[in-house]
C-alpha cells in the first residue's frame, strides 16, 4: 500500500477524463477536484482524442448512457488504449439490467479497462457468475467476494475492486481487502462513481494498477469513514459536504492513522 | 391521511425509476435515496422495458427534453401504463411556454399517469384555463385553486397535485389540502422535481393514487417545514444538506405532530 | 461601479436562460437563484425562440456540448441577437482544446455576444494571443492579462471579462480591475460558469454590459470572499452551501464594505 500517492497525486494535479453518468457527474467533479487532481468531462467524439490526449487516465462511466453515447465511450476506450493510457471502466448495474451487461461485454471486447470497479453484482456479472440470484446483500461471506473479484479479475485481465463495506482488490493474483468505510457512503448517490474517478486520478501517478487501485480504495473509504465518525447520526446531506472537505484536508498521515487492510 | 406509508416506504425501498430533468437530476436521485427509496435513470429507449419492470413506480419530468427524449419518455409511460406500474407526470413549465404544453398534451393522449403534479400554471394549463394571464402570484384565492385543481383531475382523469404554499391533492371529487411547508421550497431549484419522484415513490408502497399523493405532499412539506424552522434566515444552500437529512431521519411521529391538512 | 443594480436584479427578479454545461447545471441554477433571479434551461432548439422571448438575458456556456447541442447554440445566439437580449458567452477550454477552439470562433462569425467571460487562457485564444504556451499560473504579470483582455475586446467588438486572482473586466478601452476574491472558487467546478450566467443577470437589469459585468464580477467575488473569510480552512464543500446562503443574504453595504477594485 503507497499512501505516498496521494502526496504525489496533490502534487502533479493529473487530469482526469471522466466519461461521466449524467445523475452523479457534479459531485464527481468536485471530488476529483477536491482531492487534488483537475476533472475533465466530454460528450463529443470529435474532440476525443484531443481529450485522451490531455488527460493522465481515463474513466468510463457505464451509469447512463444513450447508443450514440456507447459510440463514444467505445472511441473514447479505443484512444486511451491506444495512447497508453490508464482506463478505468465502471460497469454501473450490469448486475440488474440486461442491457447494460450486453453493452459492457460488448464494450469490453474492444477496449481493454486496467481497472474495473463495481458491487458485488456487477463482478459477477462481468465474471460470469450467479450471484444476482443470490441477492447483494450483507451477509454473504467474504471469501465468495474474493473468489468474484478474482474469477472477474482472470476473465478481464485486469484490476478488478469490488466495493461494499468490505473493498475487495485483486489483480487475478494477489488481493488486497480494505476494511475501512462507512454506510453512509450508500446514502449519498454517486459515491461509487467518485471513486471510480479517483481511481483513475491515482492510476494517472502510480503504473502499477494493483497498487493505485487498492490506495485509491484506502484513501477514499478511510477519508469516508473518518468523515463519518466525526458526528453522530450524520445524514446523507451533510455527509457529501463534509466529504468534499475531507478529500482536500485529510492528510497521510491521518488515513495512515486508521487505515485497515490486509 | 396514511402517514404509517412512510415507514412502509423505509421498510419495502421502492425502485423509482425517473425519466429526470437534467438540471436537478442528481437532487432528485439523493431526495429519494435519503427518504428510503431506490432511484433508477435512463434515458435510452433500449432498456425501457428492463428499467419499468425492475420499477415500483414511473416519474416522468417534463423539464427538459429534446425530441429524442419525447419519444423515450412517451415509450416509458406506454410501458409504465402496459405493466400497471404507478406513473407520476410533472409537466415543467407547460403553463410558460407553448411549446412544452403542445408536448405534455401530445404525450397525454397516449399515456395516462396516475398523479400530475405542477404548480398552479401548469395544473391550470392542462385544465384548459387561462390562469397565466392572470399570474401565479399569491393573493389568487385558494379556493380557485381547488377548482383549477379538481377540473385538472376530472379533464385527465387522475389524482392532481397543485403545488404552492397550500399543496391541492384531488381525485377530481376528494380534495385535502396541506398547509405545511416553506418558503425555502422556492429558494432551491429541484424542489418540485423531488416532489414528483417521492409521489412516485409512495404510490410504490400504495395502490390508491390519492392517498399516496396526499401522503407524499404532507411528509415532504412537513419536512421543510421542519427544517426551514430549526434555523433563524437560513439560505438555501444550508437548506438542501439540511433537507436531505431530514428526509432520512424524520420519524411519522414528528411529521404528525406538525402535520396541518383539511 | 453601479452597486445598486443588485437590488434593481433582486426586485426584478430576470429570467436568464443558459445553455448549461451539464456538470455544473445545478449550481448555476441555484446560483441564480439564490442571488434572485429566475434561471430557465433547455436543450431543444423548438422551443428556443419562446425561451429567448421569456428570457432578460442568455447565457451561451460552451463547457460540454455534442455535434447537435452546438446547433441549438448557434440558433439560440442567434435569436437572442435578433431579439435584442444581452447574450454572454463562456468559452470554457477554448485556450487547451482545439476542437472547442474552432467551434467557439464559428459560433462567433454568426452571433455576436455582449460580454465574453472566461479565465485567460480562453480570453487569450480568443485574442488570437499564445497565451497557452506560457501556461495560466500566477506569476504572469497583471500587465498582460489587461493587454490580452483589452485585444480580445477590441477583436471580438464587445465586453471581455477575464477571471482570475483579479477580474480584468474592460470594453476595449475603457478596464476595471477587481481586486476581490478567493482562491476557493477553485476549488469549487463551476464558480466560473456560476458567473457568466450572473453576469447575464446583471445584463438583464442594465443595458450598459460594461457596467453590468464589472458589477456582476465585484458583487460575485466579494460575496465569495466573505464566505471564505468567516471561517478557517474552509472545504471546496463548505464553500458551496454558504455561497449559495450568502448569494441570498448578502447586501450591497456589505459589498461596498469591502469593494477592491480600480
Amino acid at each position: 500500500m503507497k499512501l505516498t500517492l496521494l502526496d504525489q497525486l496533490r502534487e502533479q494535479n493529473p487530469i482526469v477524463f471522466n466519461i461521466s453518468n449524467f445523475v452523479t457527474v457534479q459531485d464527481v467533479a468536485n471530488g476529483l477536484n477536491a482531492l487534488g487532481a483537475s476533472p475533465i468531462m466530454s460528450e463529443e467524439v470529435a474532440e476525443a482524442g484531443e481529450m485522451v490526449g490531455l488527460a493522465g487516465a481515463v474513466c468510463l462511466n457505464l451509469g447512463a448512457f444513450t447508443v450514440p453515447q456507447v459510440k463514444q465511450i467505445t472511441a473514447v476506450g479505443q484512444l486511451a488504449n491506444q495512447a497508453h493510457k490508464p482506463l478505468v471502466i465502471d460497469p454501473v448495474a450490469v448486475g440488474a439490467v440486461a442491457y447494460r451487461k450486453q453493452v459492457a461485454t460488448e464494450l469490453l471486447r474492444t477496449v481493454h479497462p486496467d481497472v474495473i470497479r463495481g458491487n458485488a453484482g456487477e463482478i459477477a456479472a462481468l465474471a460470469g457468475l450467479d450471484w444476482q440470484a443470490k441477492g447483494i446483500d450483507a451477509g454473504e461471506g467474504a471469501g465468495d467476494l474474493v473468489t468474484i473479484a478474482q474469477t472477474c479479475a482472470q476473465k478481464q485481465r485486469c484490476v478488478v475492486i469490488l466495493s461494499g463495506p468490505t473493498d475487495v482488490i485483486t489483480d487475478g493474483t494477489r488481493t488486497v481487502q480494505v476494511e475501512n468505510g462507512t454506510p453512509l457512503f450508500q446514502t449519498h448517490v454517486g459515491s461509487g462513481d467518485m471513486l471510480s474517478s479517483i481511481v483513475g486520478a491515482f492510476c494517472a501517478v502510480e503504473d502499477d494498477a494493483f497498487e493505485a487501485a487498492q490506495t485509491a480504495c484506502l484513501v477514499f473509504a478511510a477519508i469516508g469513514q473518518s468523515v463519518a465518525s466525526s458526528q453522530d447520526r450524520m445524514g446523507s446531506g451533510t455527509f457529501i459536504v463534509k466529504l468534499l472537505d475531507a478529500l482536500q484536508f485529510t492528510t497521510v498521515a491521518e488515513i495512515q492513522a486508521i487505515a485497515n487492510y490486509h
